[in-house]
């Protein structure tokens, strides 16, 4: 697949380059440039939350760094954990004096290194709780969502947690916060082309002209089916009825809506998809609060689009209402 | 190409109704329900910006509706004009008693449907004045620049004569403003896979697995050269050096700079070449007062990039930065 690229090795660096010069909020530390934190940050007497991940996927994960979301990222290569180290630069660039949510996805990789990053800091004495982002329903059976990837929804647990930061907030109650909007957040994706990680000979999947795949990730892991392409109302269908049967019914009264492109999915696709899953929630008495479509969380040139929904409560659609200022993220008052 | 996606024949209806779900200051009208206007149009007292054109460019035009942008909005078909009806009624839409400027991209169908939109309200006493955007400087030579076609740069002419007409500035004077915006705008473009109109047999162009064309048109029209995929820099040095020979010289001391996906090409790519754009700036002394870097202007999946670049002096970039209120623009204080 062509890319608009230089050298493969150099992908990561010259990508965090050109967002910070032009984002001025986002400055690179740490050791090799892979922490990317609000130029604010720290902010004294606040609590930090700490984020990161694999690159490929902007605006996540260091777009979201700002005032009212995340303080710091600690960014790998393509796919790829973030190193020990920068994990342990990222927390120590959130840390305020009032401890640090480390706030992720859940992946082996990440979680090995952001686990053994809180045990370093920790005997600098610098306090750290985890939250992990779990939304997409297809990865794991609901009696083992704790096994369930983080995609898309973890935005909205930036936001939430993220605001009560901002409002003063001490960590345990940042950490409640979050593990309210992952606790009601579900996710579902689909893909239609592949992507392909730079340097490497093939796309991440390989995937027939006329087929799609239900449920696949957002690193290409297999999903629930694969089959002909369906109609767009099919496909918002289908996605809509397993978030609902997978989020508690107590939940589903007043939602927000996220409609994301995988990243070639256009916006035109989006909106399609939208119009149906809001005539679905309105036919269902579901309120829409707000929704989200655009490009949230990508997978590079991948086609296709994720489908999130949240059931929040009057606390989560004010944090998720509350000003915030960073790059990628536009303010739903 | 798979599209998410139902009958092609609703394709426009079922975006636009999803884009106004989604957008609630947007709102749909017209016999056909191809105009947008803002749910706050006309305002009175306030001078009128419409514009229109074909689908599929999402932001483009419609999600550039809105305060301190433009108020209404004509849509076509995917890359095809707006109907006269349309131009008319949209007209109409923007009118708020001290005329409406005609601001959209310089091609036959639109210019012809627009021209006689506004013979047919001059009868019913509305004022309208023209200004077309025409920044693709691969689409004509220099001393044919009327003859170019108008692609992302229209966005900024849009900012700017909002800006000026919310300020409460006449017709004359949005209408200068606006013709301002575009004589220092200059855009080129280079394109790596093609799109497909939906309900079209093929792509809107065909492309070796190893070739980018440079200069490509946002519907895919020809350009200046096709090759083999250059690295990043060097497509990024061309594409600033040609954009330099082509704006004059008194417009190169500070710019705001524009790079545009076409739609599949990731947001990691276009900071990769905004990096290299911003070095190649900074060496000639060039001040890049700020950069948009995403999604303004696409083709629906078309895989490649466009790079802006505009001339401001104090009066363009204070309007550039003036407050909107718009689903896609994002404010530059």
């Amino acid at each position: 697949m062509k890319k608009l690229m230089n050298a493969p090795d150099a992908y990561v660096d010259e990508m965090l380059e050109g967002l910070c010069a032009a984002h001025p909020t986002l400055v690179r530390t740490g050791e090799r440039g892979r922490v990317i934190r609000d130029a604010r940050a720290p902010k004294n007497g606040k609590v930090g939350i700490v984020s990161g991940g694999g690159s490929g996927h902007l605006p996540l994960f260091t777009g979201y760094v700002g005032r009212g979301l995340i303080d710091s990222c600690a960014i790998g290569e393509v796919f790829a954990g973030p190193a020990v180290g920068d994990c342990v630069e990222a927390i120590k660039a959130a840390e305020g004096g009032r401890g640090v949510l480390r706030l992720y996805g859940n992946y082996g990789g990440d979680r090995m290194n952001f686990d053994l990053a809180g045990e370093l800091v920790e005997e600098e004495g610098i306090r750290t709780t985890t939250v992990l982002g779990c939304d997409d329903i297809a990865s794991a059976a609901p009696e083992e969502s704790a096994k369930r990837r983080g995609v898309a929804g973890l935005i909205l647990a930036y936001k939430a947690a993220g605001a009560a930061a901002e409002q003063g907030a001490d960590l345990d109650e940042v950490t409640r916060v979050a593990a309210k909007a992952v606790e009601r957040m579900r996710t579902i994706g689909c893909a239609l082309y592949p992507c392909q990680v730079p340097g490497a000979a093939e796309p991440t999947f390989t995937i027939g002209e006329d087929e799609m795949e239900m449920g696949m990730g957002i690193h290409g892991e297999p999903g629930i089916w694969r089959r002909t392409l369906a109609p767009a109302d099919e496909v918002a269908d289908e996605m809509l009825e397993r978030l609902l049967a997978d989020l508690p019914q107590a939940h589903q009264e007043r939602v927000w809506v996220l409609v994301n492109s995988l990243g070639a999915t256009s916006l035109d696709e989006l909106f399609i998809i939208y119009r149906r899953v809001k005539a679905g929630l309105d036919r269902r008495g579901i309120t829409v609060l707000r929704p989200l479509v655009g490009h949230y969380a990508t997978s590079m040139e991948m086609a296709g689009c994720s489908l999130s929904l949240i059931g929040v409560d009057d606390e989560l659609d004010a944090l998720l209402r509350a000003p915030a200022d960073c790059p990628f993220w536009r303010n739903q008052p």
